[in-house]
């Protein structure tokens, strides 16, 4: 018998995950937690936004589960043990979601269904002329479990598609750049940049006004990674000079995003409420279960955070 | 060298056709025609809704090609000949068109962003739950060259997709249903109906009252084959109802739909005017420059219609 913490943001998504876990796993020992609770002397902590406590309390973690594929959170807490192994959630049904949404509003720019919805209010009947992939490139920036599945599905519509990583990648009709020298290459040939980048010291501001001039004319941003990737002021510049066409921001430097911030109300911003991609219980609850099995008998597991690049 | 007419509803239209595939075929003639043209002795005419003068006059043609999927325009002009092969483009792009279309807009009610939209004009953060796909079981009626590919796309996205056709069907990751007799079982599983059925005797009114009322409840219907598959008044009073909670049109019994149809102001419909595949001029110029060089050199060829069924 293992015994297991659960530790989130939020006491309704503790006892969730409390309840679903202790359910999947009844051999073992599932205790919920939250900042001043004693220590139960767990080994393993399933968490996320966990209060920093947490690793002050608990010292005999053999691995912590971050309940979401951004380990960020984590990693900025000051009393996460150096050598601590991190583990994250990888697709768990998120990046089939990540195409769906991304798809979504791609096609409500290309396709004119923005243009339609209008013409709608007018009882007006225009078609558009049919679309021209040729000029609407896309461009992907992070080619892990969600990216590289995304760039995969808008290439399989017919939009010629990019993807931006850090090491070299191959993937079946996507063009791939790899590292800094070739960013300017990649940015170059996209309109529609979508990050799905893991939030790092080096990711962190990375679209900012640098690097939206570089984006071909009429770009539109999607966001569906984290909201400090982006810096606010520069993104809301380019889109009132015109040069950034549409945002579509599903993460936000502060969360919730304040009700007086400019991109609620802004004409070319469209507003989701970090939604782009849910966890699924089923899938998630199944990797945890099945790697805790493993790391009991000595096993390798996937998803271990490389903590010198944070990701 | 063979004569080759082009006939469309309008002349830029014509003029398009006819420019490109003069290109495409420099060893041939082509002619624009138009009613009142004098014959041309053409062995093969390209069509989108021609008029019926054409075969009146034409009386050489080997076969006629079609610049779209669906052939029922051409097959109700009384002039044109019960023996002359009709050939009908096959996918010519719009297949990855037609995914994207319904992705669109089963997105937009499946993922809450109608939902979100209306909380962006209210600077609203509260995000839904994660989707259950269970409740989102999605059935696409025809199973040809587009309902197959919408049905593995949806599919792909994580949802329960069933399929009916006429004939019996294996798709992988969806269930198939086949005839009139396993309609019914069909529509009990079906909660957003996507119809891609070809207009044939047959189909011609099959959404009414009685099929509306087979589906499960909070049901939405996307048209994207043709109008006349839809009895409005019937879809109408389903979505007054309740039962039917959104209806996604893009063809319609009369277009241009009458800027007086109730279609228009209905909150829970979304009109769009035809638009949800365009054929792609490249793939239809080498679908038909290939099968003109296949039936000269006495070969066969995909894509004939079946004068029996209709389509
Ligand atoms: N909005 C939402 O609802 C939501 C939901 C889930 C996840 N997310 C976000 O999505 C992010 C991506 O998730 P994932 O599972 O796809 O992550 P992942 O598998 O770790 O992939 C990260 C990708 O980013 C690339 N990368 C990292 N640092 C880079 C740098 N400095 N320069 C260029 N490329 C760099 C990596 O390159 P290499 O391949 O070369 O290593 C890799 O391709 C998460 O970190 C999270 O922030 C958002
Ligand atoms: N809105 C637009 O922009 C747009 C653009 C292009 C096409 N369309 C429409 O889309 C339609 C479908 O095109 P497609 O190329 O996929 O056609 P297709 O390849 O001919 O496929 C037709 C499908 O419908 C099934 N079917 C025909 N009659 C049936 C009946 N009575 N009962 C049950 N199933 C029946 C067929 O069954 P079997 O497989 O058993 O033969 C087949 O699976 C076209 O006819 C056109 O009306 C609309």
């Amino acid at each position: 018998m293992v015994r297991i913490v659960v530790a989130t943001a939020a006491q309704g998504s503790t006892e969730r995950w409390h309840r679903a876990l202790q359910d999947a796993l009844p051999q073992h020992d599932v205790r919920a937690w939250q900042a001043g609770d004693a220590p139960v002397g767990a080994q393993y902590a399933v968490v996320w936004s966990p209060p920093d406590a947490l690793f002050q309390v608990e010292r005999e973690l053999k691995a912590v589960f971050n309940l979401g594929a951004g380990v960020d959170g984590v990693m900025a807490l000051p009393s996460l043990p150096p050598q601590l192994p991190v583990l994250r959630l990888e697709d768990a049904g998120m990046a089939p979601q990540m195409a769906e949404y991304v798809i979504h509003h791609l096609a409500w720019l290309s396709r004119g269904l923005e243009t339609y919805a209008k013409q709608q209010r007018a009882a007006q009947w225009a078609p558009l002329p049919a679309i021209r992939y040729d000029e609407w490139p896309v461009g992907v920036m992070g080619l892990g479990q969600l990216g590289a599945h995304v760039a995969r599905a808008v290439a399989a519509l017919g939009y010629p598609v990019a993807g931006w990583a850090r090491s070299p990648h191959t993937l079946q009709g996507v063009s791939t750049y790899a590292g800094d020298d070739q960013l300017g290459a990649f940015l170059a040939r996209t309109r529609v940049l979508v990050n799905l980048l893991p939030l790092t010291p080096q990711t962190t501001g990375i679209i900012d006004a640098a690097l939206l001039r570089q984006l071909r004319p009429e770009a539109v941003v999607i966001n569906i990674a984290r909201g400090a990737h982006v810096v606010d002021a520069d993104l809301l510049a380019a889109l009132d000079a015109g040069h950034v066409q549409a945002a579509v921001l599903d993460v936000f430097n502060q969360e919730p995003l304040p009700s007086d911030h400019p991109y609620w109300a802004h004409p070319r911003v469209r507003v989701t409420p970090h939604v782009a991609a849910a966890t699924l219980e089923d899938d998630a609850l199944r990797q945890i279960v099945e790697r805790i099995e493993r790391l009991e008998r000595g096993e390798a597991v996937s998803g271990v955070v490389n903590r010198a690049t944070g990701y």
